[in-house]
């Protein structure tokens, strides 16, 4: 047990992994390429050795406990050891083959949970969320709002933009982003001349609730 | 009256309020999609169900009450009455039924005014109002003033787009958000080749009143 | 002189001249708005009108300072001055006609002059400005030096985008907001395939340099 | 070596520096326009001037050193020295005419290792740039792993968006700056009706990192 905690407490050790991880994140990209197949060869049987260094990193570090349920006490671990058993699922035919790479995609998610910064950062983003809790919940209920509305006006109009509930939350979400707000506008403005009203107020509410989370959450931060 | 507080304090009675609330707002988003007659009318019934609901809650909040008139004393029972009386008003006939449906929908603000902590953040956000009063007055000047400029130099152009002072407005905040708005200036920009001095100019005054905005309200909110 | 002070700090006069100032400003936007020509010969009468009052306004609190000189000493008061001067100049003929409406557009900041508030704000608006001097000469210093670079590179492709310098920092600023700017760069694409990187580098640079400008004026206020 | 020194240190011989350093900014940007051949060989002959100048200028800055080796200990001293003997490289072949210009806009960037104000600037912002390190490592992760699952899933609907992972990258990037983003979504959503979540995570996630970002170095910068 002494000699697995000094194997993973190791510098050197430590730097191989992340080496690998990164070379496995770039596999991944370079697998998006057009290949000839004796690189795919190659690339698929790095695959399996990377897969296997994975398994065996992360015995290392169970082995390392004193007891295998502190392993899995810390979330990081159980994120490693859920990615790592995904990968060993044998999904080589073609059928699954879709998912399989998907799946091999979370390990460059073990970037995160590797690097000690970059787990701090994810961490304090996730303590961060209940902070804007209430307000998403008012800024969610002015889309319903609006979503609705619009839909009960405009679904004649265009019912790929206003057809139901959801395309409209859609089309709403894309008029917060300014993305071709005004070829919607123009196009129901055809029929009711005044539903610039509908835009406008829409626009400044969500800019308002929006502008005044940012606030918030500044003084808030500040204020600890 | 006692009875009635204790039936309104209640935290079993708080929940299900709150849950008739959410599945009234869902009933009315499921509306928006394509049903069968029959799920249509047992829409219809549920509804007719939810409107007891609330004018029973209402009620016991009001008997709870030593006089009626506290009860109207506080804002957010007055919104909730207004939306409980007006859901009662008949109207199902074809004829008013968009309007019935829109009234229906205030229900949802009726989250609002029950979530205590959605309370406190929409008057939170009233009161931040007047504080950005003057500097919106600020920018509707030079909304107003660049507005009637742009309707002496392009009408001609574009009436669709400065044919009298409300569509420029509404071509400016279009120019404001950054839609397009380079179709908007190179249409200019062929019969005054120097018309984006006219927009450039327009987008520096609005950004740098809006920003300043921005930071003086952040520095308000932290000297309190 | 006495009376005339009287006068200008009398509350109900204040009120008068605001309302007058506002009932002019809401006369020049009515007259974007096509008229029939007994209403155009109203607004021409209503405009004599308010030429006459602001002359009389602005003699009383001229006539209201021990000496001439110090009216003169206010900016604000050399403002209104010229405002209400250049409104005098006959120019009715249709060959002016264009010019003398812009001027008349002015009445419309004396709202900025006369409310104490506004004043306050476009003061400070105008002290803040020294405050991004340096950061600006940065940014335009980027500005200047991509333009070149485009257009030696792209004004083969599009000269109507890069054909010179000035057109260039259009296109620069275009792309700086985001508007179309990958219709922009996919232009370039087609014939310099790394093109991407030009455009990217751009939009980094001037969001990192006007970010930090952000940052940098926030703390900057909040240490005063 | 004294007199080198008082030259250097002289403010007159500082605004003259400056002077030709903008003129020689200028000279660049004039050039970009069509001009008559006469006014062609005037610039030539003026460039050749400010080269010399440039020359000159840098070498009464070393002379005035007690050595030689103090000069090039200042990053920036290096910085003015590179782009001196840069252009004293003679390529004015018709061949490397776009080098030789591309290289003569670096001293535009003069300004900045001249103007005292400026050069402290971009110290200061180059100082900044590790603050943002680990998240910008985290933003990048989060578009490598949705770029991959784009290529994955989108790349037989549009190769021209989705085709391999730089491309996936660049699309993304555009849809993070909202360009166009619903026409890049709508064509994926005629495949693959849910793919909205695709986007719309894709839009929060980085959003969420962004305004982190943001926050964070606000904080961080009023800490100090
Ligand atoms: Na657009
Ligand atoms: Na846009």
């Amino acid at each position: 047990q002494r000699r697995f905690q000094m194997v993973r407490d190791n510098k050197l050790f430590e730097m191989f992994v992340i080496t690998v991880i990164i070379f496995s994140s770039l596999m991944i990209g370079i697998r998006t390429y057009q290949l000839d197949p004796l690189y795919e060869s190659i690339l698929l049987t790095l695959d399996y050795a990377v897969t296997l260094f994975f398994l065996i990193e992360i015995m290392i570090r169970m082995a390392a406990e004193d007891r295998l349920l502190n392993f899995f006490k810390k979330g990081w671990n159980v994120f490693d050891f859920v990615i790592v058993v995904v990968s060993l699922i044998p999904m080589d035919s073609t059928e699954y083959a879709l998912i399989a790479r998907m799946l091999r995609l979370f390990r460059v998610m073990r970037l995160i949970s590797f690097i000690p910064e970059l787990r701090v950062l994810v961490t304090a983003l996730i303590t961060a969320l209940p902070r804007m809790g209430y307000v998403a919940l008012l800024m969610f209920i002015i889309f319903y709002l609006y979503a609705v509305i619009g839909n009960l006006l405009f679904s004649q109009i265009n019912p790929n933009l206003w057809g139901d509930l959801g395309i409209s939350l859609l089309t709403l979400f894309r008029v917060a982003t300014f993305e071709d707000w005004t070829d919607v506008m123009y196009e129901t403005m055809a029929v009711y001349s005044l539903s610039w009203m509908y835009y406008i107020s829409f626009i400044f509410f969500s800019a308002f609730v929006f502008l005044n989370m940012m606030i918030g959450i500044v003084v808030d931060v500040l204020a600890e």
